[in-house]
């Protein structure tokens, strides 16, 4: 098995993660579609570093994207087509969320073989 | 649908959290019986505050634990029942992993119904 695409590949820290921990509504209601423009979009954000992203079949999930700072994680938030998804999510794809801005401060792994 | 108990009920910041994650090995290799004995040792550890976990189909998976302090994690760390655990953790059931220690500056979330 391959490790990649899954995990994101993150810089020496600090940098920042977004820990954003939701449990989904019933049904697609656009969400798949929007979902794959969020991250096209995220990509292309000043200080976007990646992204890790699991969805169990009970509808809850974690997603983390990480970013060089405050400031690029503030610049994507007011994003306007994000906004609109934003807005979308809280009404229709998210019966609960919660989103934790946090510094890294520490980072270590297993190496690949 | 209830939102508990995926959602871990974090106080207001700053606290910190621990990002890890995973790609599994296949195989249970003890693995199952070894982690519901680390979730209920990590919830017996002073400044531990909750965790959440999602593992998708694909053996990938993302468990960020919350905890008051930095000085609560390094201390359950070095714990010698969780030592056991991540050595074998390492040799035996996960591929890869990241683990990524933050701290939460802010937080925000969509309230229940």
């Amino acid at each position: 098995m391959s490790t990649a695409p899954a995990f994101a590949n993150t810089p020496e820290p600090p940098y920042y993660a977004v820990i954003f921990s939701s449990r989904r509504t019933d049904g697609d209601n656009g969400y798949v579609e929007m979902a794959e423009r969020m991250v096209e979009l995220a990509a292309q954000q000043p200080g976007f570093i990646g992204f890790e992203s699991v969805r169990g079949g009970d509808g809850f999930g974690i997603t983390v994207s990480y970013w060089m700072s405050a400031e690029s994680i503030a610049a994507w938030k007011a994003d306007i087509e994000h906004q609109v998804a934003q807005k979308i999510g809280k009404s229709a794809w998210y019966e609960h969320y919660e989103i934790r801005i946090a510094k890294v401060e520490r980072a270590y792994g297993k190496p690949s073989v």
